[in-house]
This record gives structure tokens, C-alpha cells and sequence, in this order.
């Protein structure tokens, strides 16, 4: 049962160590097939090396396992709410990377300083508030979910323009149009993080990149008239 | 004698360089097995890449060598204080890794800025204070162990809660229920002491992170309804 | 045609991320043969581990490809320019190296600051100003071009003598006297802007070099009267 | 010639590149026999990876080349000053290594922050003065070795004691009984700038370490009553 799309969810996960965006098992890549309703993703605390494919696990989006011998991730309910509120998206990544994790526990958002972010990212990458006493304390994995839909909502964001989020005092979710794709803007995503970082420390009132070289930049690889590659 | 636990404390000093923790010699892994009331540590000064399972050294509570043909690390005396005042610990660990070390030599406790620390350790990793003259002066190993005690009496913390400190002006020492998982949590010590410097770089203010997602973390992963993981 | 260049400008683009260089394909290289006026240059979007030597495009300075059956990169017109402003130069960097591409999203020109930056560049490696909207929604890579040049005639810099520039809100360009030389370049970059970053966070009042050393390092090494190396 | 000396001599050289110390060929590394009164040492501006043992050049103290087809490192003349001025030391490194090059940049000295320091350089790493035009247009190699020897003259510091010293705005001179040691005492310093750089940030009011925890710690492996290690 969606044996292509644990093969893509099982190679998406061993990309993580590979891009040295996770320590022990702190990270996770689903996919969704989108006409069965269904999401194929990683088992929880399971170590990269000794991981197979058939290990994927496969729920329903109300998060029932439907196939697989191991507990999906402790954060599958997070990944659930985010392919239902967000539609466009195929494949979604969490980590604690350790640059924009320090991002989202400075409680600030990253905002785009300049090209390498304007070509994947469509503006700041928000950080959520923090969230309630009652959402900790209820369906905490669900209510993270809920807490970065509504950062989207209020911001009026297209997810797939801004593809990423940092969940305050926790990390980044990261996401794409396929799981392959995630982990690609997981990458990016740390890489910015980091000459942010850097950048601030150079100039602490660097201000966003000139809106017009954002849409240049955002455009050239995204969009109907996108010329960077061999397409 | 001992020969498992030997096996085991030897890997575990291994997994030092592996993990990127120690510079040439600078570090340190030992093992107890509590009902013999002995405990294996690595031999003192000894390189990595040349150091056998035999040549590990085993002591007794007291610090006599039982059986070796090495002398055992200069920090052993540090190591047997903390068995005997932490009868719940199996393992400990001491390294000089950069970040958490800078932390030390700062005088900064390291506070829980996030649920990567909250994860394993619950609430903020405190730094000792600094040890007087006569401490230095006198069984001056035997009083690191001494300060880090006081240290965590005085703060009333559970050192299987909390399982590591920071040594004044020196580095280091981290423990769990077993030589492997202290080096577990050595691991995750440097990691997030990496990410707490970051986090005061992009924001100087950072409050320590929720008391309520601290707990929700922590009690995720330890204690009576843990749920991460496959048990 | 010109395979002896296709295979330098190859192997120049594979050492960028045997440098360290690059993610994924956010670098290239060219080459220029001056006498033919034909230029060779990596293709768009193409990842270096699946890129093969007869894959390099073939264009002459106006931009036209004369041989390959790959688009050239997207920021070919960009080299181009720097091309024909610059007749001494033989071979093009561009990457968003991390640390250089900080400086360039700061806005900062990256001072002289030691004898490593001295023996390479003689003298500040200058951040061009921001581009205008009409720039940026014209022909933008031509004008990513002309602001350098702008940059280099106003500062009355000689381009073999400050063989780079950061350009503002993106990242850097580098060059030499061929491909080879200028991906060395461009390594030097990355190293000295990473000091740079450090001696500014050691020392925020750091002033630049001492002249007289400036001038003894560069002339060491570069000149009539150079005497590093074997020649 | 010489045959052993050149063998140690030239497998320290190796030993910058495996330890992270060098780009390209920034880094060299001598040794002398001091009955002989012969110093070996690195070619100028050779690849690491294509030097062999037999390149390695043998010159007198006054700096005549003795054997060797190749050019001596064009850092030689400040090698032999210091052999000159030190006659307990065996080996001598010059690197440009990152984070010790970033604090020479600085002008600032590096402080004994903690043990890890204590336990190779008995207190603060001192940084030179800038160089006098004189100085610098004169015999400038030369010069750069008369300005270490006036730093460690005037704070009457011994260089056994202190392995090691910053040149203003150009970057470390390391040594040790032995090249082995030199480099040895090179990666420390590395590893020990990081962590000075890190602490500052921490804390920039960071005071140097209590005086008897770092006789305690340099003394534990230097001198009479040395008790680390195996010896």
C-alpha cells in the first residue's frame, strides 16, 4: 500500500542527517497522497541508520494508523492539521535545525534580507505566538498545527509562497510541493537562518531587501513567467 | 572482571570524538555497576584512536585501582564523588566541547530556552560557582564533585531531571542512567548551548521558555506517561 | 570548440562544493577565451554531482549561445558585463557563499582587516550600492553587472588588484585571471569574511589594516617584485 | 641530511591540513636540530597534498639554504628569530587559522578564560604591537620575529610557559618543545580563540579565570609535579 510514497517519505527522512539538519532522531518528513486521503510518514524515535522503508506508517487524516508495525511520530497530529489547512502543499518536514531553531526561541521572525531568501521564500518567515497554557496542556501536537494555520491566516500567507514557519520556543515546520521538495526548503531555510544571523551581527538595523528585488528574485523561480533552470 | 561494563564504557568514550565533543584527550566516560559498588573509567591521557577495552581502569568508590594497568583519568576523583551523592546515576560523562565549555567559562547558568532543552533536561543547566583557594589548592577534583553537589542541593534539583552542570571557569560534567546515555546527553548539552548562544545574539532579552511547554516536553519523553518513542 | 576551456570551467564548478561553497546549485563558473570572444558557463539549475564536462554552454559576449544544448545560467548576462568592463580578468565566480553573502545582505564593504585578506585583495572588498526598481524590472542581470562596474569606476579600483565585490542584498562576484584563480578567490572570501565577522564581534572599533603592511603583503605576493612561492 | 628531522618536520605540515588549521597553503611548520644548529623547514607555497618528506628545506640559522631544491617559506627569517631568541624551543608553527586570526585582526590579547587554556598556556596569549613603517618596509620577516621576542621581553614571559603569540593584524605564531608539540599547541589555541569568542559573547564583562585555578591547572601537566597522563 503506497509503496512509491513510503519509498519517497523513507529516502526523504535519510536526507535530513545527510544535510546535518537533525541530531539523533530530532526530525521528521510525511507525504500525502492526495486522492486517498492518506499520509505516509515517519516512526517515532526510531533511529535513521537502522530505519527501513517498510518502517513508514500510514494514517488516515484523522490520524488513525491504517498500515505499519511502529507508533507514527509523536508529532503526526501537527503534520495532519497543516495538510488539511493548507491544501497546495505535498510533503511536509520538522526539525531542530540549529540555527533557525534559535530563531524561533528568540521569538523573532526571519525576515528576507536578501536574494538567497527572495528565491525560495516569498517574504519574513513568520514565528508564531507563543502558545496557551490550555493548547499545551490539551492536544498539544494538534494545537501547534492550529497556533502556525493561524499565524498563516491572520498574515494572509500563501503557503506555498512562504513554505516554512518557526513555532515559538520550538522549531521550524517546513514544507513543499512533494516531501523531496520539504526537505529542499528545510535546507534553504537553515542557510538563511544562519546569514540572518550573521547579518544582524554585521548590522544590527539591517532592514528587509527592497520589496521589488523580492518579487524579482521570487518570481524568477516561481510562477508562470520563472526562468532559472532547464525548464 | 567487569568485562561488559568495560565493553561498554570503552564505546561510550568512543562515541566522544565520533559526536565531535573532545579535542585530542579532553574528555572522559565512566561506568558504575552498583551492586559491586565499582567503576570503570577511561585511563588517563590515552588517545582515542589507540586505547583498548582492556585498557580501561577500574576503581572502587574510594578511588583505589581494582584492576588496570593504567592510571585512571585525573578526573576521577570528580566522577565518584557524583556516584556517591547521585545513587540514581550510571554513567557519566566530561568533556571540554566549545560551546557548552564557553558557557562555563561565561559563568552563565544555561536557561531552557526551548523544547529542545526541555526534551531532556528540565529547566535551566546551572553553572557552579567559582571554588575558593582552598578548594583549588586542596583534593582539588574531589572538590569539583564537591561544588557540583552543593550545587545542585542548593538549587534542589533532581539530577536525573537535570542531568549535567556547568563547572566555573572550567566545563562540563553530564551524566544519565547509563555511561551511553550520558553521552546521549552530552550530545544534546552542546547542541543547545550552541542554540541558547545564538539566541541571545538575534535577542539578548530572551525569557526562559513557558514553565507549562517545559513541562509538556519533558514529561513527553521521561516519567510514568512518556509517549515518544516505541515503547 | 573549446574543449580545453569546457574542462577547466568544469572542474572549476566542481570545486565549489568541494570548497564548501555552495548549496545545492547556487554557484557557477565561467571562462573566457579572449581571443575568439566566446565565454563558457555552467548551465541553470544543473546539480554538480549529475554534471558532465560537454554540459557547458558556449555563449560570445552579446549573450548568444553558440554551442551546448543546456540554457545557460541565469546569470550569464551578469558575467558578460564584467567581461567586457573588465579586459584583464580571465575567469568568474559567483556563489552565495554564507558568510560573504552575510556581508553582502549587511550592506557592508569588508575591510581590510589582517594580512590573509592583504595577500589576495589590496584593499576594502567593496558592497555596491542597492539597485533601482527600474534596474531590478529591467534587464536585471545586465544591471546586476553595470552596478559593479559603476561601483569599481567610482571607487577607481583596479579589478586585478580587488579581484571581488559584494553585491548589495545578494552576494558576492569573484574573478581572476582564470577559472582556477578565481575559485580560489572566491574560497579566500568566504575565509576572510569570516574573519571579518569575528574581529568586528571581538573588537566593533577594529580599524583597517595598517597601509604600509596592506601594501607589503599584496606586493609580496603579487607584482614585479613578488617573492611568495617558488617562481 | 638531517633524514629525521625532515620526516617529523614534514609529517607536522601534514598535520595542519587533517587539523582544520589551513586553507591552502597558509601554514608551515619548522623544526631544529639544535646541536647541528639547523633548521628544517616547509617550502614556500607548495600544496600540502603534493610536498613530499625530500622537499623540505634545510637552512642554517642565519638563513642560508643548506639543502633543498625548494625555496624556504617565505616566513622563515621569523622562524629563526624566535629559534635565536628561544633556545628551549624544538618546532615552530605559523598558521592562519580562522578564530585565532580573527582575534590578532582584533589587537586583543587572548585571556586564560578557563581550564582548557590553563592547561597548555600558563595565562593570557599576548597580541603584538602593530608593526613601525620601518619595521614593515625593512626586513619584514625578520621584523615580525623582533616584535614577538620584544612582546615576550617586555611582559617577561617565558616561551615555554606561553606557546604561542598573536601578530597584530596578521595572525599566530604557535610553538613547543618539538614540531609534534608545535602543532599540537596550534590546535589548541584554535580551539581556545573559539571559546574566548563565544565567552566574550556570552558575557562580554567576562573576567580572565581566579590565578590559582590556572597554576592548579597548568601545573597538573607542566613541570616537576605534573600528575596527568600516564607518566
Amino acid at each position: 500500500m503506497l509503496e512509491q510514497l513510503k519509498e519517497i517519505v523513507f529516502k526523504a527522512n535519510l536526507a535530513l542527517p545527510k544535510h546535518g539538519l537533525v541530531t539523533f532522531t530530532w526530525g521528521n518528513v510525511s507525504g500525502i497522497d492526495r486522492e486517498k486521503g492518506l499520509v505516509v510518514i515517519k516512526p517515532s524515535g526510531v533511529e535513521y541508520f537502522e530505519m527501513r522503508s517498510r518502517d513508514m506508517v500510514v494514517v488516515d487524516l484523522d490520524g488513525n494508523v491504517i498500515e505499519g508495525d511502529l507508533k507514527p511520530s509523536s508529532d503526526t497530529a501537527t503534520h495532519l492539521v497543516l495538510y488539511k489547512a493548507f491544501p497546495t502543499i505535498g510533503g511536509i518536514v520538522h526539525t531542530h535545525s540549529t540555527v533557525a531553531t534559535s530563531w524561533a526561541q528568540s521569538g523573532k521572525s526571519l525576515p528576507a534580507f536578501g536574494t538567497t531568501h527572495a528565491d525560495y521564500f516569498y517574504g519574513e518567515i513568520p514565528c508564531t505566538r507563543e502558545m496557551t497554557e490550555a493548547e499545551i496542556n490539551g492536544a498539544y501536537e494538534h494545537e501547534t498545527g492550529n497556533v502556525i494555520v493561524e499565524t498563516f491566516e491572520s498574515l494572509k500567507l500563501d503557503p506555498m509562497q512562504v513554505p516554512g514557519v518557526l513555532v515559538h520556543s520550538h522549531a521550524p515546520f517546513i514544507w513543499g510541493k512533494d516531501p523531496h521538495n520539504a526537505v529542499h526548503n528545510a535546507v534553504v531555510l537553515e542557510e538563511i537562518a544562519k546569514m540572518g544571523l550573521h547579518t544582524l551581527a554585521l548590522n544590527p538595523q539591517t532592514p528587509p531587501m527592497d520589496q521589488h528585488l523580492l518579487d524579482r528574485h521570487f518570481l524568477r523561480k516561481h510562477g508562470a513567467n520563472a526562468y532559472y533552470g532547464q525548464k
